[in-house]
């Protein structure tokens, strides 16, 4: 057993925050019948909301009005360096609200990472955000 | 709004088994308490089993006996290609466990991402395994 000598620092929500708006691959996790799953989206975040486009289907299905997690990280596998955030929130239809955030979001570029009809947005407003920097050996 | 044309391709198990014995940062999405989280790990895949190691924490207290998630994926911005993997399992804790799938999946090397004690073993036995490459324009 390799054993490790690894460093970890947790980051303060700014650094969170720049990170979801710098970056547009995340990870939902949502809960559909008692069976949690993933989907990678791509996203956008602006003013305290993470927007997503989806068609119907699983995430339509079973993330709004519902808790669901959002995570976004990079590793490098040569330096042994990577980050992490998760983001605990609520998740909403907002393909019609006529909210500012919700008409700001949609004004966001998010171009879907699956073809077809994506017709739906979805809007995750954060609860709780947390940010974590590790190291390990390689 | 950009429109995307992209494509997508759905993956034979076998090269979903591939994937994931050649990768080792996934993400487990757990429940606790009502609330879907999403924890990045040092995983190994060996013998149908993803095996990653842990502290006293969230994870242990959420994920032995519960259902959960597991994925990887991998995204180029440049090409716009990427794919991802979606287990969906069964997490046992399977550190003192002694069937031949546990022994095995203990000699494999899993470096924890985060320093600390990592002494419990988590094992995630798949019931169900997708995945997809897809391309978005860029």
């Amino acid at each position: 057993m390799k054993e490790t000598s690894a460093s970890l620092e947790t980051m303060a929500e700014e650094e969170c925050i720049e990170l979801l708006v710098r970056h547009h691959l995340g990870r939902i996790a949502v809960l559909a019948g008692g069976q949690p799953l993933i989907f990678p989206v791509n996203y956008a975040y602006g003013d305290r909301l993470i927007a997503f486009r989806t068609g119907t289907g699983t995430k339509l299905a079973s993330a709004p009005n519902a808790r669901v997690a959002f995570e976004i990280d990079d590793y490098d596998p040569v330096t042994g360096a990577g980050w992490s955030v998760v983001v605990q929130g609520v998740a909403y239809e907002i393909t019609d609200a006529v909210d500012r955030q919700s008409q700001l979001a949609r004004q966001l570029l998010v171009t879907p990472l699956a073809p077809g009809q994506r017709d739906h947005w979805i809007g995750v407003h954060p609860t709780e955000m947390s940010g974590r920097r590790f190291r390990t050996t390689v």
